[in-house]
């Protein structure tokens, strides 16, 4: 558009902007005054100057008017542009903060509402970046955000990953496309001093986690001397850093053969001693088959794709965790740890507790700490939702601390 | 009470032990079928066996029939005794955990409900004990602790540091004794690489908090180049190892001269290299006071002492941790990182949360991360009491990102 122009208008109801001024980013459709501002004029994902019933304006927007969700701030100042400077300045400060964290250029380097980026992230691989954008909003700025990334970090290659279901709410397809330079099939990231081996391309989500970094690293210390069992292993991102800190045994177990093989890869990349058995199949039937083979662990790790996907999967999804935790704590050994996260938005922390002290009862457990997801995850504070990931480490006790076996129910 | 002879009974109504049967460890007088068992007929502080209303046995609880809180249940096994034997098989599972978990011997061996031990909490500091009865039960079992712990640790000294408001509620007088060998006036205590002189006579709880152990260390890597702002200081255990990883000054404020004092040995005992510089006053002051002189900082510890004591502060001690969170946001500079804590067991998680997001509205700051207190502070999975320590870090945005300054509204 031309960059003269003001940006069209957004009218909220009345009382609609109370949530917006105490800091929330989002707009629902139900909070327009579509007789004022008709979203059906709105072009969908262009930029609104977002204004309360009484016409002052809160700021910009992504609009979407085809969505529930259809207005996402962007800026609180309705007379900034979102331009590429703009793209620049965002870029400039998310940089800013990982580099006062990370000593070296793997991290998430946008982290959406977190990063007051709304509909974005992007993964940073040293000189590859990887892009999720996630709103139509996003998608159609990819341009000028390129031009903002070859400003601020000037990548190698740039891939755009666009998949998940934020997209289809969206209206948007599945792609996966070089947006900018060349990406190899493979690329390797450093995470807790040892290097992975991981398709962008293929792999899930950007194709790495950089969630869990801190939470791998912390359950470091704790596994010399451990047999380690992790469950939905993909790359080995903990079991390999495991097995480095003096795991005596390490078994991984994942849905996915291919992420299986990646794993062994990597473990010889980083020439670690310990054999690590891979066991390919569904976890449920995994964590039965080795209990009924007599098998025990003393550090297990349970960290599960997303089981709760929409609003609607709460009940099942919850109860799918319930079982898996269960299943999980029987083959713990007396003093084992269970480290057990969900990445789940929906499943809040409270939740994920509840349906983790239902198999841990009668005082047979303590939770002995927390992991959230890494300092370059920033969460919304208005946005509860983008604290995301939640993880527990739980200790089983010995027979003798609570006088009856955690099995005797069983 | 002669061993041989049964434990007396404590009969619950019907239904109520079913929150017991999920694991929680407490029973309230009003679920105790007081005509079947009288809880005039029990020796305040005994040990009893737990049975449902069909006389079913649940386990065993220490009874004080002048509480409210009237039972916590010491083993899910009624047929156990609690003698020298079953504090010694606790006190080793207990230490069995701590060995696991550190290197050398300064940590919370015991933390209540999280070690199966209601009512008692036992700070390690190398060859001394410092030891908190928080129960009546427990105070009359110190005897049997005593000799436990000695065959257990051998300890050159065990304090008892009887203070706090759960003894009053227990009947329980305040009293600072030696238990066994001697306590000097001042103990040593190692921690981030560390050395801190305390008082465990005069100094708060035990003398000093393990709880944060875990959440300094984690800040360490951040302090290198900022101004650092530790508020609520005590004896310096976040300001000494902040100044020795590179912040460039460092500001302490306490409302304890002699804790002030204290802290600047410590610096030195440390040989830091980094000027400290003391303020003695009331910390809500002291912010008005630094900002009217238009003092900024680039990483601020807001570690406060529970503001919320009980049940009914907690409208007050809300607004107190709103208030002084926004106080310490307002110190804050452009991109600088603000740690704030609540050890108010009464304010959850996301009502400190909520405080904090008060100030922290219009996406001017970013949640970084979470910290509650270290592993050897386990929680009870049915308590989440148990889990009283809370602590966000956050970080302010720089202007340019949100387009307007979090000073405009001041």
């Amino acid at each position: 558009m031309n960059p003269n122009l003001p940006y069209p208008a957004l009218r909220l109801r009345p009382k609609e902007d109370r949530r917006l001024r105490a800091g929330h980013p989002w707009i629902y459709s139900n909070e327009v005054d579509t007789r004022a501002t008709p979203l059906t004029a709105i072009a969908p994902g262009s930029v609104c100057r977002v204004e309360d019933a009484g016409g002052a304006a809160l700021g910009l927007a992504h609009v979407n008017p085809h969505t529930l969700l259809c207005g996402r701030m962007l800026s609180r100042d309705a007379d900034e542009r979102v331009d590429t400077a703009f793209y620049r300045r965002r870029l400039e400060q998310a940089l800013t903060l990982r580099r006062s964290l990370f000593a070296r250029p793997f991290y998430r380097l946008v982290h959406g509402e977190g990063d007051l980026l709304p509909g974005l992230v992007i993964d940073r691989y040293d000189d590859y970046l990887v892009i999720q954008p996630g709103s139509l909003g996003m998608e159609q700025d990819l341009a000028l955000l390129q031009e903002a990334l070859l400003t601020v970090l000037h990548p190698t290659g740039i891939l755009i990953k666009g998949s998940g279901p934020a997209r289809s709410l969206e209206g948007l397809a599945e792609r996966v496309e070089v947006l900018h330079g060349h990406i190899p099939e493979i690329l390797e990231v450093e995470e807790n001093d040892c290097r992975f081996h991981f398709s962008p391309r293929t792999g899930q989500k950007t194709g790495w986690f950089y969630d869990h970094r801190a939470n791998r690293a912390r359950l470091r210390p704790l596994a010399r001397g451990r047999r380690v069992l992790d469950l939905f292993s993909y790359l080995g991102a903990f079991a390999i850093p495991l097995a480095q800190a003096g795991a005596t045994a390490v078994t991984a177990v994942d849905a996915s053969a291919s992420a299986l093989a990646l794993l062994q890869d990597n473990a010889a990349l980083n020439q670690i001693g310990t054999p690590i058995r891979t066991v390919q199949g569904d976890a449920f039937d995994i964590i039965r088959s080795l209990r009924d083979h007599g098998e025990s662990f003393d550090l297990i790790i349970l960290d599960p794709p997303a089981f709760i996907k929409s609003r609607k999967d709460l009940h099942e999804g919850s109860i799918a965790y319930r079982r898996i935790n269960d299943l999980a704590m029987r083959l713990l050994s007396p003093g084992g740890l269970l480290f057990t996260a969900s990445c789940s938005h929906h499943l809040s922390r409270e939740m994920l507790l509840q349906q983790i002290a239902f198999g841990a009862q009668r005082g047979d457990f303590q939770i002995l700490g927390e992991g959230g997801q890494d300092m370059d995850h920033p969460i919304h504070p208005a946005v509860p939702e983008s604290a995301y990931l939640k993880g527990f480490l739980l200790r089983r006790s010995s027979p003798g601390e609570t006088g009856d076996s955690p099995d005797s129910t069983d």
